[in-house]
């Protein structure tokens, strides 16, 4: 096996940081990544790949919290001015984003399948109150209100475009197949799922994944295997009363803003449950439309966790009931809408092992932790269960990096070096898989 | 007094129709009454009035609620495009709307003055949902989505309008001076008394305003002197607390929603008062930022009333307690700003003999009631108090007319020959006391 | 008409006071008035009148709010002990309190009933705090922790039996017929209804009542109409969940404490209604056994009350569905019963003619005022009600005395002169009807 | 070595259940167990024990939670009637149970420690709904309502005395010094503090104490050392308000009752912690004095819990800020009391070998399980942690039973079979040690 990763990875660094910073600068929300898509779908199509786009890459029905029409009609006219070609936007409209390549090497061997995660969140990228926030220094902070890579999707997709690269220059040298995924709408357990059931993994052997961050880590630290995946459910609510003059006839009011105020505060109050770690969090809130009305109306938006799905069964189920009679109290209809569905995920052991093993010779890892807690939801989740329920391998490595912010955060950033330690490692492992 | 009020008032129902509709057409805000003010001056000025415009018309430090610079900067530069010459805009950027006109018969006589409200309120007109909506079967609804002429201000308006043409047309036949108050910002109880303090009411001998609907009553019915009018103080408020991933470490946030959902559900358990009626409305709340992110902003517009001024003190003073203790649990900081406040208005006797007697050869006022209780705030009680205060008379009529839906309904409406009755009385009290 | 009312109440008026005392000295609360009912009837029987004692005095099934089998069965033994005859006894046990005396004067005249409340409140009364307090100087103050004469029924009582004592002794002058009730359990307004159900008032001419104290007002002072009885609604609820050890598996726990919490404060935010005043009081809650048990179960007592009956019947089906929904949101169960309930009077007017009349020889009335709004539930409203229903006119005075605190406080006390002035006031009365 | 453990344990298997079921049947809550401690001393007094008793058995300004005056004297009449000598008493008085015994054997070896706890629950023992509640056939149930052994101490304090009634027969073939403490108040985290600060445990080698039930195992099944103690705070919180005429000037009360309904809710809102399992529950709540009076007090008890102190800390000083404001909210004072704290314990590990060998000929125990999770508060943890902290060894054995109702259900009981296995788990191991 005459390949030098390392040289591979500092050819290419350049070019991970450039596709970086640009998708940082252009942000997009889940199922409207139409230019995130298009510009990974072009260089994988450069890059020779045989590409399933959009329609193509999802069940569409399998798809949870898809935005409303007008969302995504904006969505789609933005990205048609920016230059998104009309025929490539015909396969992804009506929030049908995201991409797989599949590379087959026709010699036999495993099937490897690695998945990338693409989309942005809803928070307001810092500019302007520290000096120091690396984004703006260097000119790719988000160039639009309230949308940011705050959780590092940024660098996922870009090193998932480093490993094409690779697999492409080095196809003659591999064998066996090769499936990426670029999932769109991670943030909020959202896409993950719809993928699965398009049956990319129904015969994969070994599903790799990760993460960048998370944990306070050093450039050069991996982790082997993260366990800890919260199951969640996501959740919006409409709450439908009566406006009235809260002046002249208070009583003729059904104040949709307190149902919302009461469900709040109760739903923080689900006892704690014995059998493991639970969360649960009303995210935002918009109700009213006058100060001098009684609210007819209030919105809400809420998750749900559990350390296993049993747990967050539990927080679901509490939740709609309290959500139902806090309505109740005040007249109020509800509307309980699911939007989102993470799941947990089983542990898998032998993984520190193998990483020690693949990465012997690499420069860039310095230190694998066996395990740690995610403490978190991640999509993956339905990736993982499903290839490992198939009798194939899984597992989500962490990448260390110093963080400028914790995940986000307005002033989120990581060390950009990252990006080529995570590359090191996917190939490293696949290298020694084949 | 050879002057023939019905024929005068006929002559110029269509005018005062026109009017409204247009003002209901293009509606704007408490502060931003840019093309509202420019099209009443610009009649004004028509008629020969020497003018008093924004800045000119009241005491710019005494304005409650002015918005932020934004909003007035995105108005100003909207009412710009729409044809508001530059110089005109000069005298009224950064929200001082309004308009005074002075008309000197230089007779010796009363001093009259009246007060016509002009502007909108922040809700969305209902265009879709009934069929019989008469602004929209006419084309006059609101082009602005969340602006609307929800209560009778572009009416008012447009009497006022027709008042200046009645006095400028029969001015050698008239004696005294007469001043025409077009308020902005009446909706939140905002603008009277920067136009009190200005002084245009200091030596009034009479002061008159009204309102048309309030009350279930018949085209021809009208209120001498309403009474009830509800002190009111009108706060916003911001609560800041700190946000922090809801999956990995809740313990870290300090939940702004939470808060103010809290501070939402006790404000409206203040203890009823045993010296008399009260009200407390939160009217909007919005908060958060994510729904895995816990809450570190919300903010709040709420109000309370009382039947006194002691009254409203009372809830003022309980709300802002609550407000602040409520943050206080969740280590969440607050900011309660005072952006409006109304006062009670006293009484005044002897207008239904007055107005019996004025309007008894009117064949448009068919009942005249001596009082009614308005339930309600009422900017004008600042004028209302100042007159009487020095000595004075006012009073503050209801003009009867069926309503589509109530007040501050997205499907309010109201038959315009209330227009015609309006007029009819406001020039049949002024003949009536020259 | 030979009688000297002034020279008889001073005769009089020693036993006034040590009927009054004595009553305050051992007070019992409603529907176990034993003792009180006996002394009652003992004095009235000496005076020659055929009593209607207990189950001959009300129609049991009518009675609201009756303590449990325990509480009645404790009140009788303390009875039995403290020298009620079990003759008597027998009559009255099991909750069946309160005397009807009726006096026909064989001669033909006007129907004239007259009732006086005798019950105690649940009030401990502060015997150390003050050196100041009256009964505790005078050695009257209550015999028994928790129940205590805080409103004055013990001196209503004692007006009563001097009442009795003047028709008796005076009845070969008097004619017509004169029924008086001494009725158990006002407190709560739990016992008008049952007294009247029995037939007492059908065919009455004129009905009489009245309390003293309410207002600030000298002795002398008397109002000739209390109007503004509330209409109330007295709700006892049980909220039935399910324990669990609070450590160790709080999930399993349906928390009865928090569901009885969260209803207080809703109930509280009933909204204000435009159409007069309201009021809502939780006035009780016990809940939980244990600190580490989850509570399975709260007790609460709460009462609404409205200007008029038709408010009052909004608070009821507010609480109503408020208490439901709030045991639902912690999947508790709700049992909620009605164990009172007083309505709104209507107003009669004359009555301050008729009592200046009256009273114009009398040195003890210095001045009668019209009216006075009651702002509390009053038990009397069922009879005033009935007797005005089926043409008899009907009243209710207030008796003007200096406070030494408010009705329902622990250092209640009044000036014991006002029991003359009453007495005065109500056979001047009858004297003036017959 | 030739003392037959199995031989023994069955000769006094009958008195331990004779104990046991006298103890069950008068109960006595923690700080007044004089009856039960009377029985216990006189039980060792016999076996030749010298004795430290109540005063001389702990640091009287080192107990917690210690109830009022009225009710120790009240528990202290009680025992005088029922037996206990006025001299014995005389050392108990103000709350100052449990016993402490040593038998030193005058020979060179270890110095064990062992302690049972003593005390009962607030619960009333439910004698009448279930037809096979075991204390009830066997006429054993509790005699006094609300009070109940619920958590098995009165099992505890038997095979206390079983152990003291074999180091007594068979002291002269033992070595080392066996200290015996039987400690009153473990509930609620009491007791035991004031008992280590005594000095028992200064120069203990060896630690043993235990607990039967906790968890589904059957007779036989024992664990070698619990873990997972959760640290713990018990709060007493008293309201102050001010009361007043709910229907009158509801305006003039300061609601004690609905400030402790905020806080109660707002207590169990309290964020969870990503660090570790958190706990809290208001477990009573009495508010009040009359349905129609504003409630102008409240108390509440309550307690936090969390897996290690810092975490239990996170709780208390959250609780503590929350009910200061929420009483704040309502312009209440609060008064908050620390009346019983409880630690993590740290853990120890080599005791299901040490057991395994100890118990291997033995014929009850059955099965050794190394750790179980104890998922609740100790207050034993103060004793584990001083012995462990000076080098000693510790360990918390759990005693496998089938339990008919869990711990602290009105239902509770267990297998009495598992005294003998207690027994002989303590006996073996002692001789294993020595």
């Amino acid at each position: 096996m005459a390949i030098d990763v390392s040289d591979f990875v500092s050819s290419i660094s350049d070019s991970l940081i450039s596709w970086r910073r640009h998708l940082h600068k252009f942000p997009e929300l889940g199922w409207t990544e139409y230019e995130t898509t298009y510009l990974i779908a072009k260089e994988l199509d450069k890059l020779g790949y045989p590409l399933s786009l959009g329609k193509d890459a999802l069940v569409s029905e399998e798809r949870m919290g898809v935005p409303n029409h007008d969302v995504l009609r904006n969505a789609e006219n933005k990205a048609l001015q920016n230059g998104v070609p009309a025929e490539w936007m015909s396969k992804m409209k009506g929030g049908h984003t995201g991409v797989v390549a599949r590379l087959d090497t026709g010699r036999p061997g495993k099937h490897i399948a690695l998945r990338f995660d693409i989309d942005a969140l809803p928070i307001l990228e810092n500019k302007w109150s520290s000096k120091d926030h690396f984004p703006t220094i260097h000119g790719f902070s988000s160039q639009w209100p309230n949308v940011m890579h705050a959780c590092g999707h940024d660098g996922h997709a870009a090193i998932g475009l480093g490993l094409a690269t690779f697999l492409s220059t080095y196809q003659e040298k591999l064998s066996g197949t090769f499936t990426l995924l670029f999932q769109p709408a991670e943030e909020g357990s959202r896409g993950a799922k719809s993928m699965v059931s398009k049956g990319w993994l129904d015969d994969v052997d070994v599903f790799l994944s990760g993460h960048i961050g998370i944990a306070p880590m050093q450039i050069g630290e991996v982790v082997a295997s993260a366990h800890g995946f919260l199951a969640t459910s996501k959740l919006d609510v409409l709450f439908n009363g009566k406006s009235a003059h809260a002046g002249v006839e208070p009583q003729e009011g059904r104040n949709a803003l307190l149902a919302a105020a009461s469900a709040s505060i109760h739903l923080h109050a689900i006892p704690r449950h014995s059998g493991g770690e639970t969360r649960i969090n009303v995210g935002t809130l918009q109700a009213g439309s006058g100060r001098n009305v009684i609210p007819d109306h209030a919105a809400m938006s809420l998750e749900t966790r559990g350390e296993t799905s049993i747990l967050n069964q539990y927080m679901e189920d509490e939740a709609t009931k309290i959500i139902q009679h806090s309505a109740a109290i005040y007249g109020v209809d509800c509307d309980i809408q699911l939007v989102g569905k993470g799941i947990e995920a089983s542990s898998e052991q032998g993984w520190k092992e193998f990483l020690d093993d693949a990465t012997k010779s690499s420069k860039r890892v310095k230190k694998v932790t066996e395990t740690l807690p995610l403490k978190a939801s991640e999509d993956a989740a339905y990736m993982l269960n499903h290839v490992r329920d198939r009798g194939g391998k899984a597992t989500y490595f962490i990448f260390g990096t110093p963080l400028a912010a914790g995940h986000h955060h307005p002033l989120f950033d990581y060390d950009e070096k990252v990006l080529d330690v995570a590359l090191d490692v996917y190939i490293s492992s696949i290298l020694s898989l084949s």
